[in-house]
């Protein structure tokens, strides 16, 4: 008789509900995972409102199937494994270590996995939560269960100590974030000034990393007071409110901000089309935009490549996901800043599993920041 | 009594005539240089159209005004010397030396040139026949005449022995051909496929570079059959005639022609903004588009910055202009390449200062590759 | 009648003595600065003790020459200006207005200045209190005396007003630790294990740039307690006591506190030569070596380019001064994270200029971390 | 009855003997290759004078073992394939297909491989013709056979029809070369001048890289006219014999030929120490120097961490071994400049199996580059 565990399926979009599935036990080289926490991330709310449409453009483009259960930012300790599965660092993984899994499963076969390029480039990628549904056995593929199971191959972060599940809930985001040092790459320098457009849970996780690495004058625009407040807890220097400011005066005050010049970097991370031309308008002659915000596809912009780029030497870096290697440092660089940023507080909601459907609605309203489910009930905040 | 020097001055848009002013001695630190060679620029074409509006976006974009002198893709030798001037490599300028000056002049004390960024970024920026025109004294400060006048702060770069007239007067439009690079420095790799999306002369620059810095496939796309001819001759390897195939159909064929994937660069020289989107199309996932054309605003263009940008994880770099850093190196590479490629080719044509308006016309035709002036009609090709 | 000043000159090794200046005007293009803090450098400990060979193997390997104000790590207000003067950022420069200049001028015409290349590789570099001795007028060539003279061209950089002289007077060392940037190019990674090995003033800067551009475990290795205790304030999260340990033991520590890697950055800031071959040997495979402390010629080691370099793919960077474009970012860091690390705490000791023998012989003590020399006795600490 | 296949294993240090082994089936994932030819490699020489200490200092340090077929630089047929393995670029191999494989075969698992290193710094990294002898069945891991067996994960990259045998296997160690790559990461520039130190089949492979990524004045460096004659066909504009020269003259000359500075970058690939400090010694005021040829422990030299590294701004980057990623661009490259160097003229001599110990002799002289051994008689040249 095999033990039964809940997980919050989303049947159809708009409709999550509980379901039971079977315990698994591990295949070689996979691993179950007992979960403690998983976020809601800007995509699941994509999915939820049914806009289903993810990689467009790219060889693993596709459409996601319900039913699903979502949750591929996640942490937990692991409660059986199979047979000799290694950490990040080589290390034997064993029942009762905590970790961070990697969002996504790469085939480490196609050019793309062969070139270096970052695994989330993979013709092959299988993503917890979004391609790996609950159709097909072992069902558990996403975090918003009791228990989740791992494949074969999957990347697994070992969780240092010091750091609360409440801050390693952030760490796949905070791997997307690498737009960041890219942009580092085309411009020797440091403490430069950055614009963070939209600050909603990738934006504060790029402000985190923004300030954490050294980043000079922090530059927040937003919707949402309650978001530009948290903003300035976190180091931002400037807060703009998006909803006072037309697009003009919002490149007028980052001018203002900056010595006349623009800033060095301007990070996207809106999730809307239209704040990319400001984007290229407010960044300073030879700066860099990183696209990170446009996951999905809301139509397009009119832009102008001659003023836009060309004459104003401006660099744009898209970014479409996270890379496998940057879990581990952006572990370790959460961790030694415990104490000099209120990382606790990213995470603003925690609710159960069987709280699924209302936390999905919380997570698409003013008040929340990061919203995650938790299988544990005991352990709300 | 002063000697009178001939000049080929644009009186007003598409107005070309000879004119006379009187030979200057240097000031300290500037250089008179009798000209061997100055190329027609497409900016050229773009003053000689009544296209003015220049640096859009910029703190030094301007109105260009007539009367001007234009030319400032130069080769000459130096006549004589205002005192000690140095040369890039910090060796004594004298009479007689062969030098290719620098198209701008920065002012060395504004952030941009204070802060190690390409010099023509910087807010003061002024260019040799552009916004230096020739009604202040003393006149010569473009390269369309018999001897032009240097200032002191130019950069002059001493000119190989082995590197011919015709070769050298290229350095400009190789300096401006550092996109490459730039692009590079995102992408650690070499022998990558690159489409020069055009191959003019800004184009045909950079198929040059991409073929001698060690690019893999290449694939040219033009309007012009003449054109495709020479790219092939110059190492392209796949041929697209843009009057023949459709956007779509181009894209299809780069793909064809890369395994699939798209290209790993995109270099746009095609001066026209419709080629920006179908740019970012055609290169692949994580790949790089050098925007390097789009020098005047041609107006605006539709794209998608979900599809097009972020989820394709697409880098997109503006290139403005020429880096000073770079003019010595593109003498170096054109001279040790000599043998390897056909360099004394580009310049198709050579016309003598009373020619200019002839001039002029010729190299915005389809059988025009790069057309340059010369003082000396002895040296016609 | 012209004012006369104070300075303190070291009239030969190991003597300081107060000798009176006339105050010059400035020249056009040169500033009188009005000294608040002048540090005390490793270099002005080495020339105290007669050890004056400076840059041993570049075009400006000089023997220094006393008689000789030093002190080039300088903060003040400026008291005069020649004319039109600018700051880093472009603006105009006036009486009152708090600057830090730069340590060295170099002459923008040699091949290193014309290339790009970092300003201390100057062929024709002087050097504040060190090559640009008082023999000559107007004298006030170093910071230690009541005022300086700046030359033009000398790169002035205006201090924010949230920032402590104190604080500010560290920009010049700061500016020294770029290798932690440079290693950054060669490794696309954050949160990093870095070793600094000595945590003199020099180290204590390098873990100062570490810490605030996101390292992540530090391990500081140092002979004395009292500097290991200000690492450990700092951020360091090893301390190694170079006392107790041998070679081997320390590098067997540095393993084990690095999951027995080795560490993936070692800065070397000993200013002794023998650090350099364990620092190879604590290094992981495929680590970086910053070598930023040897500045003096104090012997060869012997080294095994296999088995150190080649065989375990490490890269050492040899690091000889500090950058002019890194002035401004260092103190916009600085600024940015006075609340984050205990910067004011780094300088230990102000001693005013008719103290400055005593000062010297404090530097040399082990309860030293930086000591300035002030002016202003009014103002001590 | 299974067909037997010859191999040339060396039995023990100086004894090189045919012997029979017979042909596996390939396991699922693996790949029997039908030997082209394989290079003979300054290891091997190695191995065969009994020197079989490898990757000091490296986590897979190790003594390797006789009996031993060795043979890692390989071209070839694949006779058979184990069901579905694919090529670099995610295509399926079929029997017949022509491959260069990866000479190592990395873990897949450990901390350098879960970090984006280059994949010969695996902790647990397996070599053939190295740590991979024959005497576990299948035997035949070492390319001087006629067959040989290729391990399940073995990257396997497909040969360009139009790159013949000879040339192809130069792939291994043109894969080796990275090293230049990466001194570009830290110079951006092009057309540099470049000391190869020691032009030996390695240093060729330098000099060919360097060469077709558009490096700009080529300095050799060799004991031997002939393979400094060869140097020059291949685009090395200095020539200079080190058995006339000593270390200052050679310093001295390199100095003459890159207008009084030294060499940009300098590609120690002499195979001994002492050519190592020179090398630091001739190279510019902030170059670098790339450590590729001291890959066996030939006992330790005397540098001096000042002079020739810290004030000197020197970088230095040890090379270990080849990536993964840069065998289908160095096939690339190679394909794309067949009319432009005679690439064909760098394997010199190319034996039978069966005379595989006159090659090794041979290998060790003066008139031999590239020695390659090769199964079938018929194909001699």
């Amino acid at each position: 008789m095999s033990t039964l565990v809940d997980a919050a399926v989303m049947r159809q979009p708009g409709t999550l509900e509980l379901q039971r599935f079977p315990l698994p036990d591990p295949e070689p080289g996979a691993v179950i995972l007992e979960m403690s926490m998983s976020g809601i991330c800007g995509t699941d709310k994509h999915t939820f409102r049914g806009e289903t449409r993810q990689y467009a453009g790219t060889p693993h483009e596709r459409q996601i199937q319900y039913p699903l259960i979502c949750g591929h930012e996640n942490v937990g300790r692991i409660a059986a494994v199979g047979g000799e599965v290694l950490d990040s660092a080589g290390r034997q993984l064993r029942a009762g270590d905590r970790i961070v899994p990697a969002a996504n499963v790469s085939c480490g076969r196609c050019w793309y996995c062969r070139s270096g390029q970052p695994y989330y480039m993979c013709e092959r990628l299988e993503d917890y939560g979004n391609s790996l549904n609950c159709v097909h056995a072992p069902h558990l593929f996403g975090g918003w269960a009791e228990y989740m199971y791992l494949l074969p191959g999957t990347q697994l972060f070992r969780v240092p100590d010091e750091l609360p599940d409440e801050v390693a809930v952030l760490t796949e985001p905070m791997a997307v974030t690498h737009g960041f040092e890219r942009a580092r790459r085309l411009n020797d320098t440091f403490a430069e000034s950055v614009v963070i457009f939209g600050v909603g849970p990738l934006g504060m996780c790029h402000l985190v990393k923004a300030r954490l690495l050294g980043a000079g004058h922090l530059i927040a625009i937003d919707r949402l007071p309650s978001r530009l407040a948290m903003a300035a807890d976190f180091g931002a220097g400037t807060l703009l409110a998006a909803t006072e400011l037309d697009s003009g005066e919002l490149i007028a005050r980052v001018r203002e901000a900056t010595g006349g010049r623009g800033a060095d970097m301007v990070l996207d991370c809106s999730g809307v089309p239209d704040t990319f031309v400001p984007s290229l308008r407010m960044v300073r002659v030879g700066g860099t935009v990183v696209e990170a915000g446009a996951f999905v596809d809301m139509g397009p912009v009119s832009m102008n490549p001659n003023a836009d780029i060309c004459t104003k030497n401006v660099s744009v870096l898209g970014i479409g996901g996270e890379t496998a290697e940057t879990y581990e440092p952006a572990m370790e660089l959460l961790v030694r800043n415990l104490d000099r940023l209120p990382l606790d507080r990213l995470v603003t909601h925690r609710l159960p599993l069987e709280q699924a459907q209302d936390a999905l609605e919380l997570a698409q309203r003013d008040e929340a920041m990061k919203v995650v489910l938790s299988a544990r009930s005991d352990q709300e905040r």
